[in-house]
C-alpha cells in the first residue's frame, strides 16, 4: 500500500490518498495507517475491485458479526466508512456494496478483502466539529453531540 | 433526535449533525427538522441501521409508490438525499441501499424507517447555485437551471 | 442535456451541474462533455432514474465487460464516478447502484442507460493533486501517486 499526504490545512486536516496493490487486505492496513498517523476522526471513500471478500451483518442479540464471504472478483460500487477513536486508539468502519458477475449486489460492513488488481482510498480528516468516538454498546462509531442544540 | 449545528458561513451555508434515537423514524422528523431551520435546499447523507425500514419504487404509471417493507434489522450501506421546496415548504428525499442478514441488498427511496440503536444524518446546506425545486409532474426535486450555458 | 457552470476557482476548479432529458444515454453525453469542456480529472455523482440500463462487470480473464441489460424502469440510489485521462483525452468510468421494483437492486459499471424521466449529475474538477490517468492493463482510472510517501 501507497499514500501520500495531497492536502493538509492544520494539525489535523489532512487528507490522503492510498492505493492498494493485489492481494492486499484494505482493512487492517487502514487500521495501522490510521494509528500510524495519529489520524482522530475521517471519512472514507473507495473505489476498485476484490478477488473476494468477507462482509458482516452485526447481530444485536448475539453481539458480533455473521461473517458473509463473497468469494468471486466483486468490483466496489460504494465504499465509505469512517474512523473513530475507542480508548484513543483510532478504529475503522466501512460500509461496502459490491457487484456481482450477474448483476446483483451484496453488501455489509467490510470484514476482510483481497484487492484486485487495484482499489483507492481517499481519507479525509474532520473538522474538529465532526470527530466521532465508538460506543461500546452500540458497537457504532458516533459523532459527539455534547453541547447539542 | 439531538441536532447540532456545526458549521455556519453566511445565513444560508450551515452544516447540521442530526443523531436519531432507537425507534424514532428519521423521515418525518427530517421534514420538520427542515421546515423549522428554513433549510432551502441542503444534501443529506447518513449511516447507522434500521429495525426495519419501507423503501418506495415510483410507479410512473400510476403516479404513486410501491411500498416494500423490509422487516428486519438492516444495515444502511448507503443513503443520500436532497432537501428541496414546493410551493416554498421543504421536502426531503432520500434514496437507501439497505444490507440484510444475508449479504443480500434491499434499496430504494427510504419512506419510513425504525432506528435502531442509532442513525447520523449530516444535513449540509447547498449554495445557492444548487438549491433544488420540486417538480410535482416529475416527482423529482431538480436543481434549477434557469440560464443554463 | 443542459449545462451549467456553477462554480469556478481558477482554470481547473470547477463544477458543472448536468440535466440529462427524457431517453438521452447519460455516458457518450458525458464523454463528450469532458472532452468538449477538456476535462482533465474530475469526480461524477448522481441522481434520478432510468427506464432501463446495462450495468457490466469487467472479466479480468476475457478483458472485456459482461453485459446485464436491466430492462425496466429502475431508481438511481447510488451514483459515482471519476473522469480520467487516456492518452490526453478523457474517458468516464461510473458505478451505479440500481433499484428494482421490487426492492432488490443492480450494479456494476453503468455502460449504457436511458434516462427517464431526469437524471441530474454533479461534475466535480479535482484539485491537482487527485487527477488520474487511465491504466490500460487494470481498465482503472487511477490517482498519479508519483513521489508518494
Amino acid at each position: 500500500m501507497r499514500s501520500r499526504l495531497v492536502y493538509q490545512d492544520g494539525s489535523h486536516h489532512r487528507t490522503f490518498v492510498l492505493a492498494f496493490d493485489k492481494a492486499e487486505d484494505p482493512v487492517p492496513l487502514l487500521v495501522r495507517f490510521a494509528d500510524t498517523q495519529g489520524l482522530s476522526g475521517s471519512h472514507i471513500t473507495g473505489t476498485g475491485s476484490f478477488e473476494r471478500a468477507v462482509v458482516g451483518y452485526f447481530d444485536r442479540l448475539e453481539g458480533d458479526y455473521v461473517r458473509i464471504p463473497v468469494e468471486q472478483q466483486v468490483e466496489v460500487l460504494s465504499l465509505n466508512g469512517e474512523v473513530a477513536l475507542r480508548h484513543e486508539k483510532p478504529i475503522v468502519h466501512l460500509q461496502a456494496v459490491l457487484g456481482l458477475r450477474d448483476g446483483t449486489t451484496r453488501g455489509g460492513h467490510l470484514l476482510a478483502a483481497s484487492v484486485w488488481p487495484a482499489l483507492e482510498v481517499v481519507v479525509t480528516e474532520h473538522p474538529r466539529y465532526l470527530r466521532r468516538r465508538f460506543d461500546p454498546e452500540l458497537q457504532l462509531a458516533l459523532i459527539e453531540l455534547n453541547g447539542s442544540s
